[in-house]
């Protein structure tokens, strides 16, 4: 099953609030109210947990803890997926701290700078490594996902980098394009992008 | 025209090559090597410039300035579009000093803390602010939109406090779901989400 990226990003806003709730001590959760939360049709709710072979239970709702753990499941939540950070400025810092990464699965395992006054820091646990020793981490402890968040005239130098130390995925923070090698693929994060549709009015 | 989230996020993607392709002063650029850098159909590519009533020159492609324009022209970057930070952590920091927003007509006039530490420190000469005193600089400036970093466990008292305020559009970084009154529209930052369906495999 191909699952689309907008049924994934609905299932993981889903998770946010189920973890709310959980916080609450709230039990259980009907999908007006998910609907509610994130302006979108009930009958997409309850489409979208069809997915996960979970049946609300009439008049009641559904039951949070459950439900969220058939979402963790199914987007592979509980699959560790290893990933290094690239460029430990502020951003790099800022996801090498973001509490909700490790609920997704996503362990970050170390930070990479080139900067000398950067490297021997540590956030949250994750070291700041110079980034010559990169490669041999890598494949030693068979990371395969870095995170890239260096300036704009770095990224393609510093990504070519990565792929030969033989980085797979590339999630690319920096404001530009970057081209790398079959067999290597990048996703663009285009945090203007996505909040752009927003605020445009472009009448009709 | 009501134009989908997907080809806003492409055309912002097409501006970030042009910037790298002025930049290497190059002055052509057709819709087949666009569509290499992102990996997507050629025939994508030239269907969502048609959007702007650009048209490619036969075998010597788009010029890259024009196109550049248009897209700015199209997406409305050129519309000033004032915002406030609240929350001067790390990822706070980061996005004011993101050096792209403002190419997208994004302005961010000032970052709001209540950590008395943060407060008179600046960035990208933007200076952190008590959070004491949004309300009134929001009022006086007119700023609508506040881009919301602060932790998880506080974002829904910050947001409610920003709606008080007069924000209309609030951005929010924070892991986890907001309620906010009607008229006031909330884009949910998904970090995890937008990249997660890259590394799953669910097979078929």
């Amino acid at each position: 099953m191909k699952l689309s990226d907008k049924v994934i990003n609905r299932l993981t806003l889903y998770h946010n609030i189920l973890v709310g709730y959980i916080e609450k001590k709230i039990s259980y959760i009907s999908s007006p109210q998910i609907a509610a939360l994130l302006n979108v049709d009930a009958s997409q709710v309850r489409k979208d947990l069809k997915l996960l072979n979970n049946d609300g239970i009439c008049k009641v709702g559904y039951p949070v803890e459950e439900l969220k753990k058939s979402i963790e499941k199914f987007l592979g939540f509980i699959k560790k997926k290893d990933a290094f950070i690239v460029g430990a400025g502020n951003l790099g810092m800022a996801l090498a701290k973001y509490d909700n990464f490790e609920l997704y699965g996503f362990n970050i395992i170390a930070l990479f700078d080139n900067d000398p006054l950067k490297v021997g820091l540590s956030t949250n646990n994750k070291q700041v490594f110079h980034i010559s020793k990169l490669e041999n981490l890598a494949q030693r402890l068979r990371v395969q996902i870095a995170i890239l968040t260096v300036p704009r005239q770095f990224a393609q130098q510093v990504a070519d980098f990565l792929v030969k130390s033989g980085i797979k995925y590339i999630w690319n923070f920096s404001p530009c394009v970057i081209e790398v090698s079959e067999g290597v693929h990048v996703w663009n994060e285009n945090l203007i992008g996505n909040f752009l549709h927003f605020t445009i009015d472009h009448g009709d």
